[in-house]
Parts: structure tokens; sequence; C-alpha cells
């Protein structure tokens, strides 16, 4: 039984809802109703219109795919940005990780993906042809920021192969052991990737 | 830095507000937020409507002060149930986990709270005046079930005292062991509870 059949009407639908996101449960569901409730008229409106509007207006950016409300992001916009060097990654939210370092000068490619033959995802089904197209341009590096699980590897090396005959460089960013990591918990996996991509120093 | 501000105006907007929920911190709001975006229109609106119909449309029960929908609640408008029993309870998640059980067949008071002199919660500040005015009619047994905490247990003595001179029975569930409890994990207050509160067999 949904926790949301409990109890009566709108409260039930709104458990219902939220029950129905990623990471909330039966009593997360009932608490933030509950929560949502009891909070002033304006703030529900608030984060009901931001729902809505987010999705209304949300469109991917026509240069490298990236959610943004723009035609094009403010990456892509931004001419003091590298436009030939791109870095390949599988969603806006990793895009968004890298521009918190601040430090990342060339542009992104979304792929809103990562080719997985286990979920039935192949090349076709993430944005990988926005990408050829983009090569046509004036492109000098391409570096692979997919993740760095099966999926993430797998997409890697297809894109490597892809590009490759093509001249234009493709780099993979490193993996190793996290900064300030503690090698007694990393996995064995990941230390072995470490040993393997040493560099002298 | 709110994760909020890296993103552009409506997905910005949008993770902004997830995050003032409670429990929700930079991350999940974020996963939330690529979420909803990534859901068909329908089911955004769905959660949208359900937000602000819950918050428009929910009232206090007239009678027992739960939220509800309608001016007097089911519980409260059912003729099966026993009129004269009343358990107080702090929150209508409370009252619906006592319903959850489908034995209890009285009726409820919920207060929206319990006392805390640590955070300036007084008498006044929760549906107590609601309960005393109820007392006036047929009333032969208050159960006080308010959480088994420190402001719980002021609750329920502050409203025993109260009670106690109108000559009506008032009982207070009882605290000990929960069932399929393993005594080794349970706290030391706890297990002095469930000593004293030892019934013979």
């Amino acid at each position: 039984m949904s926790s949301g059949d409990m109890y009566s009407g709108y409260i039930g639908k709104l458990i219902e809802e939220l029950e129905k996101l990623p990471g909330i449960g039966n009593k997360s569901a009932e608490r933030l109703a509950f929560h949502i409730i009891g909070l002033p008229k304006e703030r529900v409106e608030k984060l009901s219109t931001a729902l809505t509007e987010a999705k209304a207006h949300i469109r991917c950016c026509s240069k490298c795919c990236t959610l943004t409300d723009r035609e094009i992001c403010s990456v892509c916009s931004d001419e003091e940005r590298d436009q030939s060097t791109i870095m390949v990654v599988e969603n806006t939210r990793d895009l968004a990780a890298y521009e918190k370092t601040g430090k990342y000068k060339g542009v992104y490619h979304v792929l809103h993906g990562a080719i997985s033959p286990m979920l039935g995802i192949g090349p076709q089904d993430i944005k990988l042809k926005e990408l050829i197209i983009r090569l046509q341009g004036d492109v000098k590096e391409v570096i692979i920021a997919t993740n760095s699980s099966l999926e993430g590897e797998a997409t890697a090396m297809y894109i490597g192969k892809l590009i490759k005959p093509t001249g234009i460089k493709v780099t993979r960013i490193a993996s190793g052991v996290p900064v300030g990591g503690d090698l007694e918990y990393i996995d064995e996996v990941t230390l072995l990737r470490a040993l393997d991509g040493r560099i002298e120093i």
C-alpha cells in the first residue's frame, strides 16, 4: 500500500506524486507533504511555479546540447572560452561539476547518457551525431570526460575510435586515487589504474 | 554557494526551491531538478498541481484538528468510531500511524506540536484549548499518545494534570522495548521504562 492511500484526497495525492521522485520513499514523501502543507502559500506557489517553468523553458543548447533556457548556453556564447577544445561529458550535472572548478576554459559537449548494451542504449541514443557535426568546425582537442564507470569507459572508447581517424587530438581525463584519498580505502581497480597512469615527477 | 547559482535561470530557481525542503541537500536538489526536467510535461504539471491544491484545500478538522480536506475529517465523521475515547497525538502523521494498525476504534485529537520550553512552545501554542472544549462533551477516556521524547513526555504530564480534576480517565500509551527489539541494542532509559512498566503474566 502506498502511504498516500492512508490520507484523504489532496494530501494523499501530493504524497503519491512526491513518492514517484527518485530517492524519495514512503516516509520522506509523507514528511515532505506535511512540511509543504505547513509552508506559507507564497512559498508553495513559488515551488510549484519553479517546477512548471523549468519544464517549460529548459531546452538543449543548440551547440553543446547542455540543458539551458537559452538558444545557445552561457558557456558556448562566452567569447572568452576556447571553442576549439571540447570536453565531452555525460550530462549537465557533470558539466556543472567542471564549471565549479572555474579552471576549464574550453567548451563542452553533453551526451545525455552513455552507451550501455545492458540497458539497450546505443550510440544513436546519445547526442553523438551532434558531436560529430561539431568536429567539422575548427576543433583542436576533444577531452573525453565521461564517468569512470563501465558505460562511461565504453563510451569513451567508442568516441575515441570514432574521432581518431579525423586527426583531431582525443584525450581522456585521468583516473586514479582521488586527492585526499586514503590508499587503504581505495578499490583495487582504481589502485591499478593509478599505477598504470603514473607520471614522472 | 548554493548549487542553484551554478545553473542558469529556471534550473537554478528550481534547485533553489527544492533545496529549501527538509532533508534535501545540494546534491539531492540537483538530482531531483534534472530528473523533473526529464519527466513528461503532464507528470510535472500533476506534481505542481498536487502541491498548490494540497496547500489550498487542506485545513484542520473542526473537531479533532487533524489535517483534512473536509470540514470534519473521515475519522470524526465515522459513526462507528467511539467518540467518547480520544487519543491525543502530536501531529497528523502520528494519527496515520495508529490508523494503519486498523485496531483503534476511538477518535483523535491532534495537538500540532508538543510543549517545549527550549523552543519557546507553550501550552497556548498547541491545540490544547480545543481539546479542553471537547472534554465538555461525553468523553470517557483520554489516551495520551504524544511521542516518547522529552517534549512529548512534558506535554503528556501537562495534559494529565489538566484533565485529572475533571474525573475523566486519562491514560498514557506504554513505553518499553519495541516488539522484535533486541535488548542488547536498546538504550538504558527504555530498558528501565520497560522494567517499571512490567505487567503480570
